[in-house]
């Protein structure tokens, strides 16, 4: 029933009930709901293995789930990564500070890992399957396994280092080992490691190599602002880990290590709901309830799909330029390079990508160094045999466009796709999610933002850390939970990972202040 | 409200519910929560990793699940084993024939998979492990993996035997090919099979070994019983997969087979439900109603506990005689040993195995060839810290028992229990399972009953394949539907599979005619 009340009345109920904490549960629990059912729940009847339900395509999750099963269509030949999606001059999105992208990247980085193909021929299935956990677990700070989990760790016994991931102090601040020696051979405690992407392009690079870190994620060096994201949980890790080892003096390296790392993970899963979230959210001011998703019938194990990992390929966000301390870097001059972030430090890291404007997600907006990525997205929507961007719309409930200007208001994308596909059913996937019109009051056009936000609830909510017999003090102890009850931003963990305090005047934030 | 209603009542209400339909699936619905609700549902906090939670404890399946924290107990040194479970004289079930733990060994070898240790070590954590899929796959039949399931195919793109598995004529009869060759090594398209269990013990041994099916099971040749079971899926499969490529000629070989491999499935659990529970069943006959599961707060990942692996072994319904055709074989001489099955066939088999009693489960019954298997049990029970039998009552809503007089009537087990344990908490959970007072309703004590509802109807109903966007045609095709509209029992199944026709005097079933 109350999921019929349209959306702009709920906004209005949630806004007078912000200071009535029972009502404002009871709204978040309802809007969440909302959000998730304007599609099927998972089990995902199908995956990129077979174009049919079959026991391999409902339990072998290195291929990607999907939402809609393959269709054919007849994509144009044009070059439409080029027209569509090159950026002239850049635009500036409204709301987002460089703050954004660093954690949308560091965060889907984690679960979002489409396997790369060794060549990018027409028929390689690789892009189609994945090497993902499915889980918010912060694989790029812990290994995605086991064995990686522990090359990571100090696995020290003694009192005041139980429980801590190896680190480094670097002019006095604390960063992860560095990943080579100083012959530029990855060190033997870390051949378990993923090696990281891209590394081959800098073969023999010692100003790249020499500053690459030890960590979990191979995509986790990608770049100084993703690095950044990862040392400031490496940190929190190890101080958590030292609380944790106080309070806990009969405990163990691997007790005081598994409670601090559950305490860490459900840290970061606040700050994807009550920041990033909330970001993204053109209104509505979530919290990270977990009761939320006990009994909610979409509570069904996480399973990345192919769509997911094309729509998040937030290209545009990224400006041309980043400036980190004094000098700016052409966005080239950032890939794998750790160095601005080693110069600057991690307090003044943060200042600095919360100072900078991110780019608007949209038409015409993607650097040319990143082009290449665009054709690529849209090569696997047509390997992966993906229906149509009208098709997509319909599936999440949102209207199905009848002509190209139901997609943009704008006459050059309208024209362009007008020329470039017959008929607005034609529109692919990719080419539609960003030829939507730009949102002001989101950092995201509609149809990526819904399907964001189901796959985003309905994949953070059911961690297993979450769930109703085991978030509570047995798991977290009461430091823990008293961590995770005083944790929603990521400057709420900074300023216990820095040295000194921020001033007033040091922003930090996703979100511009206006 | 309804959950409160005590079962008599209901029992009664699903008797006069029988001619309504409608209702009878309410109420059908309802009991099965209600069967479920007695204990805390999935996510399980621990698993045998850690004693506490951890990231791992709750996403690493290798390691199996427990439903109550581990516990430090003090068993007593006795030989416990030999002086509780040795058989003086077989005690029969009244209720089940032999076919009822063929069915239920193969069912549960499929998924209760513990690791078994080079050597029974005391410390030896592979007991704490298993190699499980956590689903009712049908393992035995197609295979732990892709791969395996592979070299069980035929593989054909020939009319006609589209879909296939592997299978051979003997004596006109058709049963799954051989694994070893003709110099007992196993052939080359097999080594990616598991090696089935205990064949080290038959090294050489040309009679044994040359009539050794190539399952995808390593357990699925341990008898011929369950070899019987496996060998009539195998059948079934291919029977239906030629249904599926004449209905579908377009098909190709991989899309024959994963259908046919969709429908086997969902009868394996059909029967699983409606025969196998409902001959467990006290009173009520259940339907396997996949809708039960679609918005249950207890449908979450399955994961097999280590409590269940153990409440499963229930040697004492084991004889100490078989009868195959004409011959009595003592129990000792049909382990590995496939020649009783091709010597009078499956039909016979099946109505063999069901004219025979099964003994009853409960102590002073287990065959002396199978007493060190107890002993085994209960150390693993030590080696993973279960707590107490009384403790596992209580979790599973069930009275804790206050003096040993409550676990059973017999003076002989109480005074056994009472000289062995100081006191009735001390009482191990393995030894508290098997010492209680058998039912005449059902095969199963009470709380080995109650623990099997639990996880059976909460593990089986989840299966992706009975989910609510994949139970349908689509999956299963309109032929499909039919097949499983129309199978209850493996009598039905038998009878589709073999020579001529079941003779009225022909019984096959669980439950003994009375």
């Amino acid at each position: 029933m109350l999921n019929r009340i349209p959306t702009p009345i709920l906004i209005g109920i949630l806004r007078l009930a912000a200071n009535w904490p029972w009502l404002a549960k009871k709204i978040n629990k309802l809007v969440i709901n909302k959000s998730i059912d304007v599609c099927r729940h998972r089990p995902h009847p199908w995956s990129t293995i077979h174009d049919y339900v079959s026991w391999e395509s409902l339990t072998e999750k290195q291929w990607s789930a999907r939402h809609l099963p393959a269709k054919i269509l007849n994509p144009p030949k044009n070059d439409i990564a080029t027209e569509l999606f090159r950026r002239k001059e850049i635009r500036y999105c409204s709301k987002s500070t460089c703050l954004f992208p660093a954690f949308a990247q560091y965060l889907t980085d984690g679960f979002i890992r489409t396997e790369m193909p060794g060549k990018d021929e027409p028929d390689d299935p690789t892009r189609k399957r994945n090497t993902s956990n499915h889980e918010i677990d912060l694989s790029p700070l812990y290994g995605r396994t086991i064995q990686q989990t522990r090359s990571l760790r100090l696995l020290s016994s003694n009192e005041g280092k139980k429980g801590r991931l190896k680190s480094q102090l670097v002019d006095n601040e604390e960063f992860a080992p560095f990943l080579y020696d100083e012959s530029l051979n990855i060190k033997p405690e870390f051949t378990t490691l993923d090696f990281p992407l891209m590394s081959e392009k800098f073969k023999g690079n010692s100003e790249i190599l020499s500053r690459i870190f030890a960590f979990g994620g191979d995509r986790a060096n990608a770049s100084p602002q993703v690095a950044m994201v990862n040392t400031l949980f490496l940190r929190e890790h190890n101080r958590v880990a030292g609380i944790i080892e106080e309070a806990n003096p009969q405990w163990d390296d691997e007790h005081v290590f598994q409670v601090a790392r559950n305490i860490i993970i459900v840290l970061f899963i606040k700050i994807v709901v009550e920041e990033y979230i909330n970001h993204i959210s053109p209104s509505i001011k979530f919290i990270a309830d977990p009761e939320v998703a006990w009994e909610a019938p979409w509570n069904k194990p996480n399973w990345i799909t192919t769509e997911f990992s094309l729509l998040y390929r937030w290209h545009p966000l990224i400006p041309d330029e980043l400036k980190w301390g004094e000098i700016n870097y052409p966005v080239a001059k950032t890939i794998m390079n750790n160095k601005p972030l080693l110069d600057i430090g991690l307090k003044q890291a943060f200042i600095d990508m919360s100072a900078q404007r991110a780019g608007r997600i949209g038409p015409f907006n993607t650097a040319e160094s990143l082009l290449d990525l665009e054709a690529k997205a849209i090569n696997q929507g047509r390997l992966c045999q993906l229906a149509s961007y009208a098709d997509y719309r319909e599936h999440l409930s949102l209207s199905r466009p009848k002509d190209f200007s139901d997609i943009s208001s704008d006459s050059a994308v309208v024209d362009l796709l007008r020329r470039i596909y017959h008929k607005v059913d034609d529109v692919e996937f990719y080419v539609g999610l960003f030829a939507e019109d730009p949102d002001t009051s989101s950092p995201l056009p509609p149809l990526i933002r819904t399907m964001v936000a189901v796959d985003a609830f309905s994949q953070a909510l059911t961690n297993p850390l979450l769930s109703k017999h085991v978030f509570n003090e047995d798991t977290f102890t009461g430091n823990g939970m008293d961590i995770i009850a005083n944790t929603s931003s990521l400057k709420d963990i900074l300023e216990r990972n820095i040295p000194g305090e921020l001033k007033p005047t040091d922003f930090v934030g996703m979100t511009r202040l206006n």
